[in-house]
């Protein structure tokens, strides 16, 4: 039996005047990276510091102007991290440095003795707030509460007397969404009047969903009770810093995004404690689909991904938005299908913006390829299959065909399931382009009339029957209907062209051309494909009809 | 370069009457698992039957009373499957099936040829209304478009004739998130026409966000606003199927309940296209952690995900909320702390509700451990290793001790990263209880005087030191008072007893306790710790404080 009666739902904020849900996401925020101190913490196996350099400067090409680096007080390895930092100048004039620290005097002199050579840094201050923490882990009062923070912020005024950069405070209410609004308010402003902040000297409010406790609507309701409820609110730069605990870490981004945030503390992926903090690549990836310039340099997420996992030794999941190995793969056939079409209209239209079917964006925008889009498994239909046959091979199946060979396909993965595409073209060749047995084209000498009369085409075909060399002639309106003309005498059968289409394999004169003969056998009233490959297009399309009559009667 | 100019913003709708926002989730929806259909369509490697006949009953055991079970009609193995379900009697009463099939005849009749048998089934027709699938893949307009999803309808009733079991009509107007409003209601409203539906006969109205093109805000504004606009609500069950092409799919859900969604249809762990359908157990579960009963049987997430990982050959990534390895960690020491302190004082209070920080659920609720709850690592504060000794071996280290032991931990871990539990506990006898040398304790005769005045206990104690045996004699106010007494005089030192602290280290007359001494060097103010062991708490005692003066002394 479950347990569900031990839990209580947490209290929802009562704010009818939200306006958040009227509003859109229409700019970036500030990103503030949390790689190298929240997601670092909660990784099985820490970076070492060569590792963390690799992570810094990554996220300074990504283009982060802020980048927590750690908490130096409390950890000789990242007190060191920072100093190789400042030794060794990898810090860009650009970039804010920051650095965690609680409120507590020794603490927070020791953070500013490994901030010395720093030329700006935003000291991040925190302490708990939330109704539970006073209670059972502090056994305090909201006076006593408050009184810290005040005496954090008094003593980061102190030590930054003796510090030669410029220091911007971030305060943090930790565990904001179980702190009452009006305590979080309340203890924010002490901070603020202690600190002094001005709209030149803003002061930075992150508002953490420390651990998700609610659906992101209400979690959106808090921020916009907070951004409306600030004193002096152009002296604040609201901050964001979203678990996901709930699995709703970028919704509730987005929302509070909508609600009034500045700024966004997150990692690259979603490392940090539990389930990780807010993935900070899917929210601006999200933006970007909308045509929002997210302010990131994230138009290789392969790379990203690579260094990532190198450094952190996490694997990014296969379903990962945009990162994730099967995010832009398509297995239902009626996507694939779809796929193709918008991706055709898009060409034939020279349509500007990007608007293709179950592809919210275009993977070679960000670095990641069309191949792996489509994969052939049992459930995929003729349009994935003629899909794969265009964009890995080139070759434009006509509609008709599409089923006539998806059904070969379809056959052969309800036996081994996914079908490669490699397979799918030695399908194509051994049924169509070289299905050359056993009545084997070898050669063709065409003579056309000097004026375009009826039966003005003269073929004289050379071919093996069953190994044997034999030759057979025939007149017709074109080279086709020669060649069809002398076969039908030749072989005793009749037949049909339903439909004759050839198109270059690639540009340039050398290049192939492919011929596809839909043909009939009269009398049993069977039809089926050939296709031939020549850089000649008649001689194409002779190895076409071949391979139709190969099929049709010799299966 | 970001080609962030090739995006539009879809849209939102104008819906200020909206009321979601002030909704509350209050009871778990009916539940429809797509994870035979959507989620094994979209696996590299598709389930063999066996696979499938092994996640069907997972699926029944869960509860779950509506089941897709395929598109039979595409797919022979899909057929098949459906037939051996109804041959070996695998289909409970109380369960529903659901086939998905396209709005065409020979796929309708086909599907009914294979639901023979069945006693009650949801026929899941769809067609595609989305304004760019209308263009570029059919290129029809409303009208027609509609007509398809008519037709289906008509189909449906008409090969039902011939079906003995019950049938429920499931409609969804595919990539319903790029549709009108007006057109996706008019669809519907067609469809509903044509079946006939009743408060006694209701159709479903699935709802798909195929695609998730915007935040999960806008989502719920489309969802509640045909939830407003239907025609005949009490005919009609309103279900939502959410993708997550934007890391929402939760999110979305959650606030389509709140817009007024009956049903929701995803997968177990959120398999399905791309990334994936909407996780129904991390929606059951949030429900759940607010005391909500989800109706659902998921006290086990261990088995789920054994049977969920073998079935699909996919991995549970270590962040995913509830199901990963890591979501019950605890890295940060100040975490492990405020949880430490958090569960004590639900055992002092003897809470029935669940309440620690830094832990939505209680673990054990669902089927995991406490014992990975933390890790000891650089980032570790003194409560983590407080934590580990407490709740993996009994240990209740006095507080002033926390940070001594601790400093030992923090040592090694910057060494080598993270420090297991059982090198902690080994570490604890090394410095501690196994700290027997050079002064080594070996007997001791307590002589109580029977007034109880000072100077009333006698212990004559038997040692080595360096390996030699030796013996000294004490009096005090009691056996720790004798011992130190006649330790001064022996050794020529002087000690004073600052703390005292012991504890059973288990229930029951033949249990051990811990007795942990923090002896003051009063010559040099050195102060350390020192742990004895014993079933005897008088020779506990003793050798917590031979632990102790053999760490100031000797070390």
């Amino acid at each position: 039996m479950l347990n569900y009666q031990r839990y209580k739902r947490v209290p929802v904020v009562t704010y009818p005047e939200r306006q958040w849900p009227c509003n859109e996401i229409k700019k970036a925020p500030i990103w503030c990276s949390v790689d190298l101190r929240d997601g670092n913490q909660a990784l099985t196996e820490p970076m070492v510091v060569e590792e963390k350099i690799e992570m810094f400067e990554l996220l300074i090409r990504l283009g982060f102007k802020e980048i927590e680096v750690g908490f130096p007080a409390a950890s000789q390895i990242e007190y060191d991290f920072l100093r190789q930092l400042v030794e060794r100048k990898l810090i860009p004039d650009d970039v804010v440095i920051q650095v965690l620290v609680q409120c507590r005097e020794h603490l927070i002199k020791r953070t500013f003795e490994a901030l010395q050579g720093v030329k700006k840094a935003i000291v991040h201050i925190y302490n708990s707030t939330s109704t539970l923490q006073r209670d059972v882990v502090f056994g305090k009062g909201r006076e006593e509460i408050r009184e810290i923070a005040v005496k954090g912020t008094e003593w980061v005024k102190q030590y930054m007397q003796g510090f030669d950069g410029e220091v911007v405070l971030e305060y943090s209410p930790e565990s904001f969404t179980g702190t009452e609004l009006d305590f979080a308010l309340d203890i924010c402003t002490a901070v603020q009047e202690t600190w002094g902040a001005s709209p030149d000297k803003k002061i930075i409010f992150n508002l953490p969903s420390t651990v998700e406790m609610n659906t992101p609507n209400v979690y959106a309701d808090q921020i916009e009770w907070m951004n409306t409820h600030f004193k002096d609110r152009d002296s604040i730069i609201l901050s964001v810093h979203p678990h996901n605990d709930r699995g709703t870490g970028i919704a509730a981004t987005e929302l509070a995004l909508l609600a009034g945030a500045d700024r966004v503390e997150g990692t690259l992926l979603g490392n940090g404690e539990r389930t990780g903090n807010v993935d900070i690549l899917t929210v601006a990836y999200n933006m970007f689909s909308h045509g929002i310039n997210p302010e990131l340099h994230i138009e290789n997420i392969r790379e990203i991904v690579d260094i990532y996992e190198r450094c952190t030794k996490m694997e990014v999941e296969p379903r990962h938005p945009y990162a994730g190995k099967l995010v832009f793969t398509a297995f239902s056939g009626s996507h694939q299908d779809a796929i193709n079409k918008g991706m055709q209209a898009m060409r034939d239209r020279k349509n500007t913006y990007w608007e293709v079917p179950y592809l919210p964006i275009d993977p070679s925008d960000i670095g990641r390829q069309y191949e792996p889009i489509v994969r052939i498994n049992s459930q995929s239909g003729k349009g994935g299959v003629a899909f794969v046959m265009d964009t890995f091979y080139g070759f434009k199946l006509p509609k008709g065909m599409h089923k006539e060979f998806a059904d070969v396909i379809q056959a052969i993965s309800e036996k081994q399931g996914e079908v490669a595409p490699e397979q799918i073209l030695d399908e194509f060749k051994s049924n169509y382009t070289e299905k050359k047995e056993p009545i084997h084209f070898r050669k063709a000498q065409i003579t056309e009339a000097e004026d375009d009369t009826p039966f003005s085409t003269a073929a004289r075909v050379r071919y093996t029957d069953h190994g044997v060399e034999k030759i057979f002639e025939g007149v017709g309106n074109g080279p086709i209907d020669a060649v069809q003309k002398g076969l039908e005498k030749e072989l005793g059968i009749e037949i049909r062209v339903l439909d004759y289409y050839e198109h270059a394999l690639a540009s340039g004169s050398g290049a192939q051309a492919a011929s596809y003969i839909h043909l009939l056998d009269v009398k049993t009233g069977k039809a089926t494909y050939g296709v031939g490959i020549s850089s000649n297009i008649t001689r194409a399309s002779i190895r076409g009809i071949f391979s139709a009559v190969n099929r049709l009667f010799y299966s």
